[in-house]
């Protein structure tokens, strides 16, 4: 092992992603999208393509088992893997999951984690095929992979955009990352002082939003029904600022997006106030959100402009223009990548 | 999390398997397998299936960095999981890794662990296609899950072996283990006194098939070549006594093998001789071989008569024949499952 070098906080998860991946060869013919989308696509015959995404989620980095009960975790794993399927307009069929697990647990509490994967089956339609089973050193380790298929021309990537193509979201953002707010705070009173019980009931919303979130394969269903296919799109797992600039990196474009045309709930505003942010940097920086953010192009305005559910939230333009967003007072304010960095988190140094 | 309950090494990882997954719905006609064999067949289209196997390795019970050089545990991740799409009679194609990393690994550190992975890509003409990197609370964390696809009445099942079949095996059985207690041992000696120089020279086919294992791609190629086709197959991955037993359930049938005609290498013989072990016990319940194991009907014995490198080391019996070996002195002793449980590995309690 290296004594001495490259801190990876230094490089950030893409950095270090770029670095390993860089000159990666491709042997095979079918191999039409490798590293650096949603999920890759892997041609199996004729025009009909596997796509493939994993996950990988531990225990003190991704969820924190003070406040997420063990079925909400198995059931968000599956869900953030199922997301990324649709990602790429398509819908999931099957999954693996990998456990790894110390010995603080019983068999109980994987019981329980997998009455979170198997309500996730149910309502998902999809089936686990396979998985790993291990112990750990330390804490709740796992690995989801999802695969889907779909015609190659259906497939939709995160470099399709175009200067004039209409940028929308699905659902709302920001209430996930709110709600993980609102559980380390009540997490850090109840460690201060176990007999207050947190009184959650008001933010269920946003409490749901971080521990149960859902994956669009509704939205996925109703676009093929009625014929529309997006120019881009990306789910927002890192946030609309990190997720967007994907899609801008890829397809290389500028974008504008109107602050005012946000989807943010009432509610997730009013706590937003109560912590002092802006509703709009949760929005932008918050991320597990699990919405779909795409691009349409100028022929399919009409498609869209009475879906329900949707937001027209701003404009592609070209890459010259740079990715902005316009505020509410009108100033235009750069968009960066403030995605949550887990490499830099607050994590005691090992050993 | 629950408190109190059923401790899993009493369960072991099969017994939590089959608790976790029973009576798992299956949705989707595609899936022909799911969980139970080395890699879950998906039917993507007519007659062409995607197979899917994933691993999860964790440093502290899969891999020691005190004598595995990060490019061995990079290499040998990726093997690991082609072998398991080998062991359905395919070949590997794609595969995708995510690895999570403590603060104590520099990029470098990943530098080196992806230079193994590049050469397992290189020399085995797959391609990596996916992957997440993220932080770990401790140690090196690594999940590989790789695909191949496989004409239906091509693939080949644990389940398909007949009373009369013959068993072979590729290679040969039980240097791996002998490896790891080599290692193991100088491990020990190394903490003890620094200044020694372990001289592992003599040994080293052992040490290189604990270290760099590989899998059968080419019995695989060889096997599509000449026309044969396997009744049932797996690898030796958890040593031949425990993957023998997962055919013979699967099957249901019974086994002898002839330990006089199980593949050992003399070299780990007398180390065996050495660590005061009987040598057969090595191949039986050491594991990480990841030979091929498979059962022959008798119309194909004379196409596996005379290929190189495979053993006939024993007969596929009825049900209520059990599985037994024959030993040099002809006496029958049963066969049970005596694999690594590495739920009851002697790891320290947790926090």
């Amino acid at each position: 092992m290296t004594k001495k070098g490259t801190p990876i906080p230094e490089l950030g998860e893409f950095g270090l992603i770029e670095r390993l991946t860089e000159h990666l060869p491709v042997h095979s013919p079918k191999t039409l999208k490798g590293v650096g989308d949603d999920a890759a696509v892997l041609r199996v015959k004729d025009n009909i393509c596997s796509l493939v995404t994993t996950d990988m989620l531990l225990e003190g980095i991704h969820f924190d088992l003070m406040y997420a009960p063990l079925r909400h975790v198995g059931y968000k794993a599956v869900i953030a893997s199922l997301s990324d399927i649709c990602a790429m307009n398509a819908l999931p069929e099957h999954f693996t999951m990998s456990t790894a697990i110390s010995s603080k647990f019983y068999a109980e509490a994987m019981d329980e984690l997998y009455e979170g994967v198997r309500h996730a089956i149910d309502y998902y339609h999809v089936d686990l095929v396979g998985g790993d089973t291990t112990s750990s050193v330390k804490g709740l380790v796992l690995s989801v992979t999802a695969m889907g298929t779909q015609l190659k021309d259906k497939i939709v990537y995160r470099s399709g955009a175009h200067p004039g193509d209409l940028i929308c979201v699905t659902g709302d953002l920001g209430a996930a990352y709110l709600g993980l707010l609102l559980l380390e705070r009540e997490k850090e009173v109840f460690l201060e002082n176990p007999d207050i019980q947190p009184d959650l009931g008001k933010h269920q919303y946003l409490i749901q939003r971080q521990l149960k979130p859902e994956a669009r394969t509704d939205m996925i269903k109703h676009w093929a029904q009625v014929g529309f296919q997006p120019t881009s799109l990306i789910d927002v797992s890192d946030g609309l600022a990190s997720d967007l600039l994907h899609i801008c990196k890829q397809s290389r474009v500028g974008a504008v997006i109107e602050e005012d045309s946000v989807p943010i709930k009432e509610e997730a505003k009013l706590l937003a106030f109560d912590f002092k942010i802006n509703p709009i940097t949760c929005a932008l920086s918050g991320g597990e959100d699990y919405e779909l953010l795409f691009t349409v192009a100028p022929s399919d305005f009409d498609k869209v402009k009475f879906m329900p559910d949707i937001s027209v939230i701003g404009e592609v333009l070209p890459a010259d223009s740079g990715v902005y967003l316009k505020t509410t007072g009108k100033k235009e304010v750069p968009i960066t990548a403030q995605g949550w960095n887990h490499f830099n988190r607050d994590i005691k140094p090992e050993e």
